[in-house]
């Protein structure tokens, strides 16, 4: 969505006295993001970006901020929350929870060859290293609980061939047993437009507020998902193949993980086709959200199910 | 001085895997630096600079290290330490103590303007605020004591008239009561070589390792002596007038500084008077300490001492 809570630069000036970043300069709003509202903010001092929550309940709103803040503190490109005065992340602006965050450098790249890929494999290892000396726990609000409420909302308005296809993947997925693979924090939205390039770096990882605890290898397997698709879903062997060799070297993967690997790459496509599908059908009432295709996530989670991929030997 | 504790690409490239921050792409030795060697650190995932202690001693750094951490988590362009797998700022290295920290953009300006002059005095004002919510406390190591021990050391290696400019400004300084005017961290070391320029903005302020608790407006007359002094060592009124007034309107002056300017001014160029009539006639063995002109800083002394400046009306 576009900027949702118009923010006069008054209200602005006045909020930012209780931060230590100097004068406002400019205010402008994003156009992007599908659930807060979002703006650049020049300071005499730097440069940050302001998000006001439209939906996610403040109470959850720590766990996002302060995983942040502990990848930023562990070297990674991730917008740093900045304190207030008062040493807090969480304010409070036109009624609404807000936070500053430092603007990062770049800018997407929507086709990706080989060296993005590797790129971003190193870099969501990097995150998952970092991320296991976390300390706080939010269970990944897309996981299992979610998928079957979602399901059950969606399902009436599908065609019958589709129906068909999500009792068969909701069954499948029952029984996969995710125990024994390593879990920690994820990102779990790692998709092109939440990653800044800045040259031939990764100047900035965005867009943390559908992070959780949930397995390692979902998060790989969205990423993988829609890094390494070709135009009509399937799988790039080359990007594959880049994305996951750069992502062993720094975490090699487990036994069970290797097990697991083609069910994961459908438990991530599903999970999008329901929010897709969700967001299609079932459009929350004054929202101006960009409304993804579904189908591109149905054909992605019917081509998984067509193939087996299996994770490159170290 | 330059790099003094070689490192081996391989060294280096085995003690980041206890880091999140990728492979080692580049290892590069900074030849800047007065008590520690510095490194260029590039990596598959960022660009840090690597810092090995050579001189302050272990129980020092934290202090260092977490008000570097605070000031970035404000918002503020400080070199954020980095934490290792373990969470830890302050590592080891070759037997030294170790800290990697974000490498910030930008270079030097050693001409500055009226507009510079006010960026660096709105950037000291923000520093001074978000420092005082840093919890920690460690005396500025070139404070009182210091001052003088290392009169104590120097003076007999000064000619008569400079023994009596010291014992003058030793008398002086010690009738000065500093209790009224507001205290804190303070960078005290913000001299040009400090500060990175980002084109017009302020990248990067670097070398918090003289930081310490002290009045912040020492830590305001060390920057106007540096940023705001002419060739042969006055004040510039239009640079002062600059920097004071971008300074104030962040954080007004007390009644209490008013009074004291003066007096701080001539603490401020005593100080690096001292430190350099030490470095110049008691180099440390082994060193390759860059030895700046320590007649530089007498003569700034004697040029405050005859002028009585004041602080710009708000």
């Amino acid at each position: 969505m576009s900027v949702f809570t118009p923010l006069p630069e008054s209200t602005l000036a006045t909020w930012l006295r209780g931060y230590a970043v100097g004068r406002l300069v400019e205010l402008k709003g994003i156009a992007a993001g599908v659930q807060n509202s979002n703006f650049f903010v020049t300071t005499t001092l730097g440069r940050y970006v302001l998000t006001l929550f439209e939906a996610i309940p403040r109470a959850e709103l720590p766990y996002y901020l302060h995983l942040m803040a502990h990848l930023a503190r562990h070297g990674l490109p991730v917008p740093a929350p900045i304190a207030d005065r008062d040493n807090e992340y969480l304010g409070t602006l036109e009624g609404k929870p807000a936070v500053l965050v430092m603007r990062l450098p770049g800018q997407s790249v929507m086709a990706p060859g080989e060296q993005h890929c590797a790129r971003v494999g190193a870099m969501l290892a990097g995150l998952h290293l970092a991320g296991q000396s976390y300390g706080r726990r939010q269970e990944n609000p897309r996981g299992p609980a979610w998928r079957a409420a979602t399901a059950t909302e969606v399902r009436g308005f599908l065609p019958a061939e589709e129906q068909a296809l999500l009792d068969t993947e909701l069954a499948f997925q029952a029984q996969v047993d995710s125990a024994a693979l390593p879990a920690g924090a994820i990102h779990a939205d790692l998709f092109r437009d939440n990653v800044l390039w800045d040259g031939d770096h990764i100047g900035g990882v965005i867009d943390f507020y559908f992070a959780g605890h949930d397995s390692l290898l979902f998060d790989v397997a969205v990423t993988v998902n829609d890094w390494c698709a070709t135009a009509d879903g399937k799988l790039d062997a080359a990007r594959c193949a880049a994305l996951l060799t750069a992502y062993q070297a720094e975490r090699p993967f487990t036994a069970a993980e290797r097990l697991a690997w083609p069910a994961m790459l459908r438990a991530a496509a599903l999970r999008f086709w329901l929010s897709r599908a969700a967001d299609h059908h079932l459009p929350r009432e004054g929202e101006m959200v960009l409304v993804k295709n579904p189908d591109e996530y149905r054909d992605i989670l019917r081509h998984r199910i067509a193939a087996h991929p299996a994770l490159p030997e170290v």
